[in-house]
This record gives structure tokens, C-alpha cells and sequence, in this order.
């Protein structure tokens, strides 16, 4: 255990993500005060449970207050209201920083609230499982997974390095992009994966019938990777959806474009299409296995 | 180690499948004598190698010749050349199955070829990995996964009670189902999700540009579940579609009506409509959990 990065973290927001900060930034010793706060007093009280963190309250101005980093780690439609509420308490030289998996939209609602002489670091930790609240926490969530910083050009150089040093000391590797390339890539590596997962879900749910007991326990055969998926916390989902829209729409209608010729070629018996596409896609796996990724 | 069920077995077709069955009938004592046929020389030549059977050689019926049980484990497509190949060496009392992930036209390209005297019990393991080929074979396999038998109205009941014995005898879970009903509910709970997850890895790889690598390198977010299943063997899934094209067709037409419903709640800002389904999804997964097949 090194020398803490920082006396006091404030986490706003103590779900999957913020839990999981908790637990390792205090395994790892990276801060001699953690403390969190979330508006549910159930939320507060079972974090305090689990011992999460030093102390969660509901007061978000009041956990704030003399904190060095602050992380708001709330479902992204709430990341402008929430900086809006802690905004009084932030001290000058605070690092605040999100988790979001949008970050132009998130960036356009948490900058106008933040004071001056306060370094704004917009984050995502790319990790994360289907379960959500204070419960689903863990250990080694990020340990050999990405957090993509998005700095803005005005963000204070040293505030983004000691960030990264943050997140590296969680076990993650760092990589800094634009926010808009952040949210195009995540288009399509995760936000429209869900949202397809979500649609299969419901559409072999409809589909059901007398079948539907079949459908379920027959799901060895691929569709189990997509409930899993589909399991994941609706109202971190709907915000995405909702603050990520022009990227999704963009990757949507080229995902429709393709499926449709698929759709074309299995009407049409044009096997060789489908072997050609198949083909491909393992090779990408085999890319994605050589980068450690799989 | 109970009695053997059959002298010999004839596997056609040594891959994940066909592998997987000879590694764990052996190990479970569950024939005297198991040997393997391929048309190719070098699959045959592999299989040899790892010992999966007592033999593989590339003569399809000789391979059959006084067994008990054959078993066609090829690609959906070749089924019906494979048994007219091995037809004239399949003595009395034989019973003929698959494991193909399609029964109506397996049946329907298999039944014509086969002699009378030899019963004919079509069945599907819904189990498997990505891999494939003689490498790819695994003990376990079948452990605790559901195999569908879909006898014919003419099948012998006590082959089939043989046979049900048989993959009982392997690990598995055993339920009849009428080829139609199966060929409707694997379309939605594997065939869908594989062919999704094909269309979606191929957008992606086509998006990428300047992004591509950044695509690979933050797949955790989701994209990572689908190319694993996007890695399956082209052959055998285009032939899945080839030969399930009705019922696959039907539950993809309700699926793109599923997702531009979506697609249009996302475009217009209406999250409760995306809210409601998230939720409901979620249910499944947990209904999912409870039958232990998640």
C-alpha cells in the first residue's frame, strides 16, 4: 500500500459502480477518508450495512464538503442535477469526476454547475456486470479493464493525471479520448448490444405462448447471453438511451441495413452470403482474444 | 460404470459435437466400441491423434458396419448425403439419430435414405462452445444441458427409450418435443441470437475506421458476448439458416418490429417506453436463474 492519492473521496451514488470504487480504493489505500451519499435512505442504509464506506448519508452538498475527488456515480440523466446539488460544497482544487456511459451529454450538464478553481474530469470505467445497488458491489471490478478519461481542453493537466494515477491504482488500465469519439465507440461496443439484447428478451417473451416455458429452458443455445445482458439496471439503461441518442440512432440504422441483408440472403437461399459475413466475425473474435479483451 | 448400452457406435463426423460424445461416452462406459468417420483426411487424421475414438477413418459406411448406434454429427446440410452414404451398412435393429439444431428438414432429407428395420430417432443437445473440430471436443459437454429427441410418429418406442437412456447416460437432461414445435423454439432462443450476433459484429468491424481498434479494445462493454457467439462455425450456422428459413424468418420479422419500436422511443425522447421493457427483461433473467439454466 502506497501513500493515499487523496484524504477524502465523496462518492455520490453508491450502486454497482460507486460500491465498487469504495471497496477498492480503501483495499488499495487510496484515500484515508471515504464517504458516500445517495438521495434513497434505504440505499444509504444498506450501503452503511455492507460497510461500504466510512459513512453514507443522503445529504450530497454535506459529503462533498473539503472532499478531493468527488465521483458522482449516478445513472447519467442525473449527473446534471446531482453536480447541481453539491455544487456550494465543492472546495477549490477538488477534482469531480463521473462514470457515465455518455459523456456529451453528461459533460453538457455537469459543467454549467461546476465552480471555478474546481477541476472537472469526466470518466467511464468500461466494467460493470447486471446486477445494480449497493449489493451488486465487488471487489476486482476493474482490475485489467479500461476507464476512457474524456478531458475537456480547458482540464487542468494535473488534475487528469492524478485521475489516471486513481484509476490505475483500482487496477484499470487508461486511455484518454474525445468525448465524441467516446460516444460513437461506445454506440456500438455496448449501448446498441443492450439495447438488441433487450429487444430479443421481449420479442421471445411475446413470442412464448405455449412455448414460452420451452423458450426458457432451452436457452443454452445463445439466447442465455442475451437475458444476461438484458438483465442490466433499466434506469442506467433508459438514460443512456435517452443522452446517447444521435450515436445509437446512427449505429441502429446500419445494424437494420445489415440485418436486412442477412434477412434477404437466408429468404433468398444465398448461403455463400452468410458464410462470407460468418467467417469474418470469427476472425474478429480471434483479434479480440489476442488483445486480452475476451 | 453400468453396463454398456451398445456394442458399437458410429459416429459421422468427429467435431465439437461429435467428439464431445465419443470422449464422454467412453469415459462413462456406455458402449464397448466407438469409432468415427469423416470425408476428410485431415479431421480424421486429428481425430486419431487425440484418440477420440478407438478409430476415425474416412469411409462412412464401413464405419457403420454391425453398430448399434449411429449417430450423424455433421453441419445440418450434409446429413441427408451422409446417410445415403452409409444406408447400405446399416444392419436391423440399428438405430439411426443426429444432433442437428434443425429437425424438420433433417428429418425430412435423412428419413428417405434410411432402410427398413432401422430406427430412426431424431435428436438435438443444445449445448456447444464456439469452437470446432476434433480439437474443440470436451468432457462435460452435456453436462446438465438439455437434449431434445424429436421422434417420428412411426419411431420405435423402444429405440427411442434407448436413446433418451443414451444421452441420459451422457449427462443431459432428455425432453420430446414435435420437430415443428423445436424448429419454433430454437429459432428464437439460438438461431435469432446467433444471427444477430453475427449482423452486429460485422456493423461494428465495418464502423470502425479510425475507431477500430478502440472498438476492440472496449468490447467489455458488451460487444464481447456477441462475438463470442459470432466466432461459431460458418458452416454449421449457414447451413442452420439455410435449412430452419420459415421459422427463422417469422421470429426476425417480429424482432425488427420489436427494435424499431425502440428505435422510435429513442428518436422521440420517450424513455418510459424503453423503462417498461428493461424491467420486464429483467424479470426473464431471474426466471431464467430459477431454472438453472443461467
Amino acid at each position: 500500500m502506497s501513500e493515499p492519492l487523496f484524504d477524502k473521496i465523496a462518492l455520490i451514488g453508491i450502486g454497482l459502480i460507486g460500491g465498487s470504487i469504495a471497496l477498492e480504493a480503501r483495499k488499495r489505500g487510496l484515500a484515508k477518508h471515504i464517504v458516500a451519499a445517495t438521495r434513497s435512505p434505504e440505499t444509504a442504509a444498506l450501503a452503511n450495512k455492507l460497510k461500504l464506506t466510512d459513512h453514507c448519508g443522503t445529504d450530497l452538498a454535506e459529503a462533498c464538503r473539503d472532499a478531493d475527488l468527488v465521483i458522482v456515480c449516478t445513472p447519467v440523466g442525473a449527473c446534471g442535477p446531482a453536480t447541481k446539488a453539491i455544487a456550494s460544497t465543492l472546495k477549490p482544487g477538488c477534482i469531480i469526476s463521473d462514470v457515465g456511459s455518455v459523456k456529451q451529454t453528461v459533460i453538457a450538464d455537469m459543467a454549467p454547475h461546476i465552480p471555478k478553481g474546481v477541476h472537472f474530469v469526466p470518466a467511464h470505467p468500461v466494467a460493470g456486470t447486471e446486477n445494480s445497488g449497493p449489493e451488486a458491489a465487488l471487489l476486482d471490478l476493474f482490475q485489467g479493464r479500461w476507464c476512457i478519461l474524456t478531458p475537456l481542453p480547458d482540464s487542468d493537466a494535473a488534475a487528469v493525471d492524478k485521475l489516471e494515477a486513481f484509476w490505475k491504482g483500482l487496477g484499470s488500465l487508461v486511455e484518454r479520448i474525445d468525448p465524441k469519439d467516446h460516444d460513437r465507440i461506445l454506440a456500438i461496443t455496448s449501448h446498441l448490444p443492450h439495447l438488441i439484447a433487450y429487444t430479443i428478451v421481449g420479442t421471445a417473451d411475446d413470442l412464448g405462448g405455449h412455448l414460452n416455458s420451452e423458450v426458457l429452458k432451452f436457452a443454452a443455445g445463445g439466447f442465455r447471453d442475451f437475458t444476461r445482458i438484458a438483465a442490466s439496471d433499466p434506469t442506467m439503461w433508459r438514460d443512456v438511451f435517452m443522452n446517447n441518442r444521435e450515436a445509437v440512432l446512427e449505429v441502429l440504422q446500419r445494424f437494420q441495413e445489415d440485418l436486412f441483408y442477412l434477412q434477404r440472403a437466408i429468404r433468398w437461399g444465398e448461403g455463400d452470403k452468410l458464410f462470407d459475413l460468418f467467417t469474418r466475425t470469427r476472425e474478429i473474435r480471434r483479434a479480440l482474444i489476442h488483445l486480452h479483451q475476451a
